[in-house]
């Protein structure tokens, strides 16, 4: 089964290259009242006592105490006044001995005090290690670790719930119990090809299909939690687009309530794309306002253009905005159309906003032109200054991001990760092998094969098989120090 | 005297509104590993044990220890796992009973669990209130509580060291030296006013006449240490102008070894003002490159340019850059002129770069016109392409920025406030008003009443005598966590 857990490295294998102390800044980069740096290893207290200047040498503080003191360099010249943490091994966050120093949120002096400790022999951390490690020493498994990068990176109440709730356990309780299952069936095949080389009894067949039958649709119930699970997690990319002038600018003033695009009267003022997000319904929708969509012969607004079109191409929503107060040109028109169509064509939604209904004359005007636009397209009439028809908007935002879907129930484990929607799905397609081969009556080792297949995929869930490739792709998401 | 220290707060008098429990996010905002939400008052252990659930009540835990546990709302529902710190008054930061709470750095997540400590009863913290606290409660004095916003801001070698200092007590010991001086000089005179009324003895007056001509020498030091130290803290403030297209863009790159500003042909390109910090001799220069001075209609540059003049009326110093390859039109030499006279009007330097030495013909060409721009400026010959003069131009401007005074010995005290400064010459004032009587033969009443003015303009400085109105505009400068 080499193919399917190629190199598998268990947890509880520590590699050669962990054993080294690694330091970090952990909070985030900036000003701030303090600053915490996090060095973590065999050696971490050392190389901590080697600047540390106070009344207990850190060494010699117990697990869970906090001591003021200065941090010196190796002159003996201060750098900071700070406060030492030291969590001892495994009562850490990695599991590994552990000190924080809390020294004031500046941006100088905090790197000043890591470059310190690396000199002091610790190594740089890379981006996830301090996690990477706490995976690799058995404080909390794969879910859970990745549930962290998703939990700081939360933007939204359904982003927040939704990573809490993996970090927590949830899904890892799913996993394995779905896993536990899995083995059941493992094992009553293996037992049966102990006893029986050609063939197994009809009973424990329809045993094994009734359990696979239920494995798989466990399974596929959540991967069906992914389109709204991903949408929790990334939240929703809008880009808004349409003529210049048409508003655009204004719209997203609107919808932040505040003024952070520079709207004047010239068209073209948007040169760089402009983004803000909003919380809607629990959720977060990044909003793009782009460039006017146009011909233009200037370089720097060329390029501005350039951007708009490459955002709207990886867009969730587009947003495509009218003047009802003025006809639409024949290039407006098929600029819309084309724009409409590239993004639906790749499964993303579309819709038109119509802007300044609260000055044009009338709204069927326009309806015999504004009809072959906007199609079939869903419309919501707005106007983005006096803040008309906005809550319709919202509302349509909303629809559109979940795709139909209802939002899920509180306490329900939502897929989140297109990694586990991708391991769930060849577990899933696994077991539909194993679920064939049964029924058709093959010899048992086929389908023990398959089921194996599908363990040790459900498995990289959880990090019960992973390789090394696998896990650096993971960490690297995250941000260094943690 | 009271036209001298107006409303005096002591320190030791703790305010009515500071006996409220304050909250703040006290880690520089954005996300990281982790960040920390900071409780202080005498509620801080009941306020955050409403929300911590752990293995230990947070009115349980002893000083100076760390418990893991969870956070969790109103209702129950868990907002993260977190690390609770206690710190029992009066040994904390603030002096008062403190929590500091640990979670992960996401910024909703923070924002989300300091909202809740202010549902349990805490009042959000103004900026520097924890500082200002600290002060309030005698834990440090007022210079010491104002380096550690300059702690926090320092960007440079320079600035950290003259912050961490006066943070460390350096300037307050000096001051109290000071102070202590004075103070003798006082005993004196008014031992000489309760036993002789109409006089006092020459012997004595000579005593006085030492003491505060000494004093004021003093005082009169520290203060020269201003125009450097002003620099170490705020650092220097480089405004590149120039005609279009003249190589301001290639320079700031060249300065920063990175490609920052978008370098093209089209003159015009830097429309907004691009800020970039270098340190050169343990300095801190902000450099920016403006918009090229031109004419022009279109309105968008207009306002860039505007806010390229109005950023070259505050730089410390200005780098007219001029294009070696072409002969300088009349315009620009008028424009140029009329910069670097407005500029050397308000004190600030000018120097002109040269640039395009590596293309053009040979420098020799353009002397007789270049003179008359140049005129008795210094000037750098560069290559902002091949980076050549590169470092005659970094030498040139620390010299511009320290006015051709040395750099500060180390371990020398510096005075890097204009607050500082300003109490200072105050102090030195009142003494020379106050030698002069003496000197004149007047009665000593009123050489005491000088000599308390002086005393309480020092006072100033650590804080012995402060307002209300002082305080809060020195807290203000403050980050919010402080």
């Amino acid at each position: 089964f080499q193919s399917f857990s190629s190199l598998p490295v268990r947890r509880s294998v520590s590699l050669a290259h962990e054993s080294d102390t690694i330091a970090a800044i952990a909070t985030p980069e900036g000003e701030g009242g303090i600053s915490v740096i996090r060095i973590s290893g065999e050696q971490a207290t050392r190389i901590a006592g080697r600047g540390f200047r106070g009344t207990v040498a850190v060494d010699k503080m117990s697990s869970h105490t906090a001591h003021y003191g200065r941090f010196v360099d190796e002159q003996g010249e201060i750098i900071d006044n700070v406060v030492a943490l030291v969590f001892r091994g495994p009562n850490s966050y990695t599991g590994e001995d552990t000190v924080e120093l809390s020294c004031h949120g500046g941006r100088y002096l905090t790197k000043k005090i890591l470059e310190l400790t690396l000199r002091f022999g610790a190594r740089a951390a890379q981006a996830g290690e301090f996690t990477k490690r706490a995976f690799l020493n058995g404080r909390i498994d794969l879910a859970q670790a990745e549930a962290v990068a998703d939990l700081i990176h939360a933007r939204s109440e359904r982003a927040h719930q939704s990573s809490l709730m993996q970090l927590n356990g949830a899904l890892s309780a799913e996993i394995t119990d779905v896993r536990d299952q899995l083995i059941e069936s493992i094992g009553t095949l293996e037992l049966e090809l102990d006893f029986a080389e050609d063939g197994y009894e009809f009973t424990e067949r329809s045993k094994v299909v009734g359990q696979l039958t239920a494995t798989i649709s466990r399974i596929k119930d959540l991967m069906s939690t992914y389109s709204v699970g991903r949408v929790y997690r990334d939240g929703v990319k809008v880009a808004l687009a349409g003529a210049p002038n048409v508003g655009k600018s204004s719209l997203l003033n609107a919808l932040l309530k505040e003024d952070r695009a520079i709207v004047t009267d010239v068209p073209g003022t948007t040169r760089d794309i402009i983004e803000e997000s909003i919380q809607l319904g629990g959720l977060l929708f990044d909003l793009s306002d782009t460039a006017g969509i146009r011909e233009t012969t200037d370089p720097v607004e060329q390029e501005g253009v350039r951007r708009a079109e490459e955002r709207l191409s990886c867009c969730d929503i587009l947003v495509l905005m009218l003047d009802t107060t003025r006809p639409i040109g024949g290039e407006e028109k098929k600029a819309l159309s084309r724009l409409a169509g590239a993004v639906e064509a790749r499964g993303a939604s579309c819709v038109f906003a119509l802007n300044k209904t609260d000055i044009a004359d009338t709204e069927k005007k326009q309806t015999p032109e504004l009809g072959q636009v906007v199609s079939d397209h869903e419309i919501v009439r707005i106007s983005a200054r006096t803040h008309q028809g906005l809550d319709g908007l919202k509302d349509l935002l909303i629809r559109k991001a979940l795709r139909g879907m209802p939002t899920r129930a509180e306490g329900g484990v939502t897929i989140t990760s297109a990694r586990h929607y991708s391991a769930l799905d060849r577990a899933a397609k696994s077991l539909v092998l194993a679920l064939e081969t049964v029924e058709s009556g093959k010899s048992g080792e086929f389908v023990a094969m398959d089921l194996r297949a599908g363990l040790d995929a459900l498995g990289e869930i959880i990090g019960a098989t992973s390789t090394e490739d696998m896990l650096n792709s993971i960490f690297s998401r995250f941000c260094i120090g943690k």
